[in-house]
């Protein structure tokens, strides 16, 4: 059987695509090719005063360039807004999509619409202060809410990797007038200790596999950010998310 | 301490008794008896022209023509509505009653009653279209919503051993006059990654568990079919729901 | 980095301090300090006409007499309603507070308040039968509901160390009128077999996580007294639910 794949992997808000580096290892390592793009307005040198809409052209731009084909394509939490409209534009090319605690919006909606009401009143409070149409995340914020599983010094290391987020990029409504027909094989995967969506009627599992269902569900240890506290098992379970 | 029993196990839809092989193995070399019964219309030969009551029946006459006594009854997901009815038949013969992920139903509920509206429309047009009473499971919902944590090649083989699925058994009101009031103790064992019934507020934990409780509930990793992707995982966890 | 803290462990209903030393023991090879008072009106020779307020004045002296400071506070089960008094009346002194399957209440709130009516039902039955306003736990409440992961000769043993629960403990309404503003950074740590709380709407998680919120949240396997089940496994997951 081949079990070799093509990955492309989008990652989530104030990231960019080199920070996949320990996971993509992993996966080159068991053999698959992977791409990370990195989304417009993301790392530390972008322009920041870039749209939604943007960011969904920067990764469609990308795979129509490199001609990609046949991928599975892996999204982390912001980056479930950017691969459903992304799944719209070139849906053909798409073996499956993997949600790994990544966002599932509806048509309409932005990532401010399905987030708690003390979020969105720190984000604009953060964005008011700022004044640069970017937010970013307190430490205390990562450390208890994105990354509990790592130790300080990795918490903090790893807190210095990151770059501003374009508000835009959640605030803005992302129309998706297809989403919901298209019948490529889709994928949850929930690391069961990520917190940065809170326990409760706002946390990540079991809300947003629910708007994906019918779908595969893949669950595994960790935190938000278990592809820096275990690049490995993350990995491993993207494969498992991924696979025919 | 004595900790060895007499398993009783009743498999799910689709399935029969001799599916059951790789847990049964794993508990026969811990030191346990174990008996894993046909239920009436399953398997590739039966008549399956048969009702609910039927396969109730079949059961109760398994367990007194063997004279079976103090043994664990077992039950996986659709095999819970059978056992339910057991426990009324003969409950003096059973030392606990486990249910692996199995529906749990009230006084004349069938499994359609407590399943998700699309789950019916998608059963009653394969009903339909087979026109023989039966209903078969699609190969693309036992891959991603019943095996998914094994490789393809053995979600592939062991479609083949399913059988057709007598309708009633899934439509079929069941009574269950007595069973809110037996003592006997019980375990809800749940498969953290079974999805056959999909996330959110159809799963199988805690809904089903909720309405065993008080009991026992253990948890462990898995599919609804860890009995093929991890039978000494499931044999394992058996033991812990079922021991005294 | 210093990663060596001073643990102050408080039990929950009808143990006492001493039933700590296996999970301490392990904290203190790994190098941490750790304290394990015993609530007033606990333990086998305590006297037991003690209401909530002396169980916490009891461990705000303790803290004061040993003039403890910079501590990890833990709670297990009831322990809860005692720390979060605990930390309004010496907020200065806690470096983090744990609360590991405990209690959150609001203020004005009894731990009856936050149960299931049989609970309720079941302790008023058993204070009444006693008459010397105590409760003990059934051993099949205890067996099947708290350490269903232990084998049947621990959770016989372990019974054996418990003693009766003053009941004022579970019924007085415990006033908390600052604990919501305090900035002393917490963590919900939850086991995720503990039907102590029944699975569904009355369980820990996410419930009590919600009430606490924005916290660290650790999950570990085990039952509600994986104290006694894996100590060990406990001991490091109180340390990465307590550390910085």
């Amino acid at each position: 059987m081949n079990d070799r794949y093509t990955f492309v992997l989008i990652h989530g808000a104030w990231h960019d695509g080199a920070l996949w580096a320990p996971v993509s290892e992993h996966l080159r390592i068991a053999g698959h090719t992977v791409h990370t793009p990195t989304v417009a307005g993301h790392g530390k040198e972008a322009d920041k005063q870039v749209c939604h809409a943007d960011g969904v052209r920067s990764i469609v731009d990308y795979i129509v360039a490199n001609d990609l084909r046949d991928f599975v394509l892996v999204a982390h939490s912001f980056g479930g807004t950017i691969v459903s409209r992304v799944a719209e534009e070139v849906p053909e090319r798409i073996r499956r999509l993997v949600y790994w605690n990544a966002f599932v919006l509806r048509d309409g909606e932005s990532i401010a619409d399905v987030s708690p009401p003390p979020y969105n009143q720190m984000m604009d409070a953060i964005a008011a202060e700022r004044g640069d149409n970017t937010v970013m995340l307190p430490f205390h914020v990562w450390r208890d809410g994105f990354i509990a599983d790592a130790d300080l010094a990795t918490a903090k290391h790893t807190y210095e990797l990151l770059s501003s987020e374009p508000y835009r990029m959640l605030t803005d409504k992302v129309p998706l007038k297809t989403f919901a027909t298209l019948t490529i094989p889709k994928t949850y995967l929930n690391a069961q200790s990520d917190v940065a969506m809170p326990p409760g009627q706002y946390a990540w599992f079991p809300r947003f596999a629910e708007r994906l269902f019918p779908c595969r569900v893949v669950h595994m240890p960790g935190s938000h950010q278990v592809m820096f506290s275990d690049p490995a098992g993350l990995a491993s379970k993207l494969w498992e998310a991924g696979r025919d």
